[in-house]
C-alpha cells in the first residue's frame, strides 16, 4: 500500500488591516480582511517536518501590514495582485492565492465614518508563474422583488405539493463572483465593481421572473453584456422563501400582504454564465 | 425548606413577519422580528401543569400575523404598542412586553428593494394595567473617528502598560436604547427615530474625545437635548480597538496609517443618561 | 432642562486566557473567557474627559493574565472571586463584576485534549464593599425528551389554532444560572457545578411534563433541593419546537416518527425559583 | 458577443429532519440536516423560464421527510445514498449530490437525550448515471497538544519576525473529509466513521510535530492505513494560535503556562492524502 501527499496549500487567513489616509483634514479609510494561500514545494514540511523553504504564515501577515504602509491600498484588487506577485517571488512558492474582503464605510464627516453594512466586496488574485487571474465579487447583498415573479409549469412527482403561483415574492442574498478577462493593471477596479454591482441589481430588478434560475442567468448575462472586461460570472443565490400566511382560521383574507420570512430550509440556485472565447479559468476558482 | 416560584414570563420569540403594501404599482415593505413576553397568573402552569388561563405562544405568533393584516404596521413602535395592549386584555396577563426589531430596505424600483444592512432599529412596548412604556433603539451601527480622540491621565497600577496617546482611532458598534417620556399615540415615531439616530451620530462625530465614556455621555446628552420626547438613553459601546502596527522590524515607520482591527478582547462601556424629572422607568427595561 | 449621568460601568470584555498546568508529563488545561465590569467614581471621565482614577481596560486584561500566573486558576469561580476582590481594592472602584466562561476539554492523552463542545460553564463574581455574590451557571446544553410531554387545557382565544396534544417532543437549550447563598471560599466549586448540572438534567429527564414551564420549575426546585448551597435558580428555556410532519399528501402516516426541527419562532420560558429566607440578591444579577 | 450558460445546479438546502425510533420504551433519535443539489437538463428554466422537467426544491424537501418515514434512517451515509439514487431517477436529473450533517445525541434515559455538541458528522453522496461516490467527514472537532510541537528551520525573509520555538501549543479545529473507495451498501458506516475519527485523533495525539502540515499529513496517512475502505482524505486545519503572554512587565516569568487564545488571523493548512491506485474522484468533491 502506498500513500502519498496530494494537492496542498497553506497561508495566513483573515488578517484584518485598516489603513487611514490622512490628506489634510479629510481622511479616508480602507478596511480589509486578507487571506493568503500558497502552493509550492512543501513536501518536506508535510513528510518529515523539514521546514526549509517554508515562508511562515506570520511573515505573510507581516507582509500585509508592511505593504499597506509601503505601497498603500489603491483598491482591494490592486492590493491582492501586489501581494500575489510578491509571494510568488519566494523560491518555494509556485502559486499564490490572495483573497480580500473589503468593508465599505460611508463618510459622516472629515474624519468620521459609519460602516455601510450592506454587501461585502471581494477580490481574489491568483498568480502562477507569469499567469495571473482576478476574481472579484460581492456577497450578502439581500434583495427582494414583491411582484413580477411567477413559478409554475414544473414537474409534479409523488412528493410535489407546492401550488403553482402567478405572483410571489422573490428574495435572495446575492453571492456573486466574476472573473476578469485579464488581471492587467489598467483596469479601474472601482468603476468595474460599481458597474458590475449595478448590472446585477438592474437585472434582478428588471427581470420578470418565472424562476430564480431565470433571474440568476439574467444577472450573469447582464453583467457580461455591460462589462466587457469580464469573462465569467458565478452566482450562488439562496431562495429566501417568503410564505403567504394563511389567515383564514382567523376569519381574514390575505391578499398578498402578510408573509413569513423563513430561515431554513431554503432553495439554493448556483450557476455560471460565460462569455464565449474567454480564456481558460486555470486555477482562478480553486 | 420551602422553595417557591419567583418572577417569570413566557412568550413567542422571533416571529418574522414581512408586510407588503401594494398601493398601485409602487409597493412598500415592512420587515420585522417580533418577540412577546407575558407576565401574569401562571403559577398553575409551573406548579402543577394546569394550563388554565394560559395563552399559547402559538396563538401569540398568530396574533402577530393577523394584526399585520387587520391593522397594518404603521411603525415598529405602533405595532409593538398595539400588540402589548391586546395581550394585556387577556384575563391572566398582568404585563406584556413586545420587542420588535425592524430591518430597513432601500428602494431599488417600484417593487424592488435591497436590505440596507446597517443598524437594526428596535422598539419595545411594555404595558401593565393602564400604564405603558416605550423603549426605542438601534444596534450594530458601527462608527469610527480617525482622529480627535486622546486617551491619557488614567491611573497606573502594577499591571498598567498601555502608553498614553494624544491621537487614536475611536471606533464602536453603537447599541443604544432610549425611553420615551410617554408611549402616547401622538408621536411621529419615524421622525423621533431618525432624529435620535442623527443626534447620536452628530455627538459621536462632533465630540473631541478623551475617553469613550466621554463620547458615550455626549451621545446620550445630545439625544436628550435634541429630542424632548425622551426621558432616558442607555448606551452600550464596545471599544473596537484599532492598534497601530509596529512596522519598525521591517525598517518602516507607521505615521498613524496602518492598524490592526482587533476582535477580542474589547473594552465595553455602558452608561445611562437621564433627564431630570423624568417619570419612573417602571418595568420598561426589565 | 437638566441632564445627568445615571448608572454606568466599564471594563475589558472577553479576555481569552488558557492556562496549562505541567505537573510532569501529565498536563492539564484551563480555558476561560473573562469579562470585567467596574462601577465607581468615574463621573469625570464621562463629563469632562478627566481620566484621573480610571483603571484602564488594558490593565484589567493584563491583570487576568498575570493572576493566571501568580495564583493559578483553581476554578472559574475562585478566579472570578479573586479578580473581583482585586479590582475593588482600586480606590475609584466601588463594585466589580467578573464574568467567566469556561470551556471544558476532555483528555485524549497526557498532553492531548479535545474540546468537549457541550455546555459552557459560567461563573460571575460580584463584590461591593465587603459583600460578595457568586452566580454560577451553564448555557447551550441542548436536551430533549421524546415522550412524557403533553400540552393541553390552555385558553383558546380567536387566534388559537394549536391542537392539544397528549404526546410531543420537548426540547430546549438550557440556560441556567444559580446564585450561591455565600461566595465563601470553602465551597468545592467543581462538585457544586457537577451536582447542580446533574440535578437540572435529572429533573428534565424525570419530569412528566404538561408544559415547559412545569419542567422549568421542576428543574429549579430540584437544584435547590439537591444543593443546599444555592439560594436561587434562574432559567431561560427556549422551546425548540419539533413539529410532526404531515405525510398524508404522500399517502403515509406519521406515528410520531418524523419531525421538523424548527429554528424560528420559538417559545421562550423564563423563570426564577427561590429558597425561602435566602439572603438578598443585591447586585448579583445586574 | 455570445454568452452562454455554464455549469449549474439547484436544490433544497438545510432540511432539518429529526427521526424518533420508538421500539418499546427505549427510544432513539436521529438528527440530520440534509441539502440536495441536482444537475441536469435545466437550460429552459434558466434561459426562458420554462420549468418543464424541473423538480421543485419543495418536493425535494418533502422527499426527505417521506423517506425518513418510508425507509428510516439507518445512517447518514445510507440516507444520503438512498436520496441520491432517488433523485437521479428523475428524467431531467443527470447528477444528484446529497449532503447530510448529523448531530449526535447522548442518551440520558430511555427517552431523554443531550446533544453532544462536539464535532458534526458529515456524509455526502454523489450519483451520476450508475456511478456513485461517497465522501464522509467531520468538522468542528477542536483538539490541542500542549507539548511535542516545535516550529523552526523555516525561511527568514525581510518580513519574518517569528522566533523559532522548540515547544508550543498546537491546536486546531479538525475539518476532515474522506472519500470511500466504493459507495457500496456493504459498508458498516458507523464503524467506518468511528474508526476514521479515532485514527485522526490518534495521529494528532501521537505525532511529535515540527509543523501543522506534518500533523495534517500524519492524520491523513493514519486514516488511510487504518481504514482500507478509504481512497483519499482531505483536511483543512486552522492553526488556532495560542501565544505565550509576556508577563515580564509585571515582574513575572511565564514558563509555558499562560497563553492568549487568538481569534484572527490564523494559519490555515489544507492538504490531501491519497491511496495509490484509488479510483478517480469524479465529481465527488465538486
Amino acid at each position: 500500500m502506498t500513500i502519498y501527499l496530494g494537492p496542498n496549500r497553506y497561508g495566513k487567513a483573515e488578517t484584518r488591516v485598516v489603513r487611514v489616509t490622512r490628506d489634510g483634514a479629510r481622511h479616508a479609510v480602507t478596511d480589509l480582511n486578507v487571506s493568503v494561500a500558497l502552493t509550492g514545494d512543501f513536501a518536506g514540511t508535510h513528510l518529515t517536518g523539514d521546514n526549509t523553504g517554508l515562508l511562515t504564515t506570520d511573515a505573510q501577515k507581516n507582509t500585509v501590514y508592511a505593504f499597506a504602509r509601503e505601497h498603500g491600498i489603491a483598491s482591494a484588487e490592486a492590493f491582492a495582485l501586489r501581494l500575489a506577485r510578491h509571494f510568488t517571488g519566494h523560491p518555494s512558492v509556485s502559486r499564490a492565492r490572495v483573497e480580500v474582503e473589503a468593508y465599505a464605510w460611508d463618510r459622516l464627516g472629515d474624519h468620521s465614518f459609519a460602516r455601510r453594512g450592506q454587501e461585502v466586496r471581494t477580490a481574489t488574485a491568483v498568480r502562477e508563474g507569469d499567469a495571473e487571474w482576478l476574481v472579484c465579487g460581492l456577497r450578502d447583498l439581500v434583495v427582494a422583488n414583491t411582484t413580477d415573479s411567477e413559478f409554475w409549469g414544473y414537474d409534479k412527482d409523488r412528493y410535489t405539493t407546492l401550488p403553482e403561483t402567478r405572483d410571489r415574492i422573490l428574495a435572495t442574498a446575492v453571492d456573486a463572483r466574476w472573473r476578469h478577462l485579464s488581471a492587467g493593471d489598467g483596469t479601474d477596479w472601482d468603476a468595474s465593481y460599481d458597474g458590475t454591482r449595478q448590472a446585477l441589481l438592474d437585472a434582478f430588478t428588471g427581470t420578470y421572473s418565472y424562476s430564480l434560475q431565470q433571474t440568476l442567468y439574467a444577472m450573469g448575462r447582464t453583467a457580461l453584456e455591460k462589462r466587457p472586461e469580464l469573462a465569467e460570472v458565478r452566482l450562488s443565490l439562496p431562495n429566501k422563501h417568503h410564505f403567504l400566511v394563511d389567515l383564514a382560521p382567523f376569519g381574514l383574507d390575505n391578499p398578498d400582504e402578510v408573509y413569513v420570512a423563513a430561515d431554513r430550509p431554503y432553495g439554493l440556485i448556483e450557476g455560471t454564465v460565460l462569455r464565449e472565447g474567454a480564456p481558460d479559468a486555470g486555477p482562478a476558482w480553486e
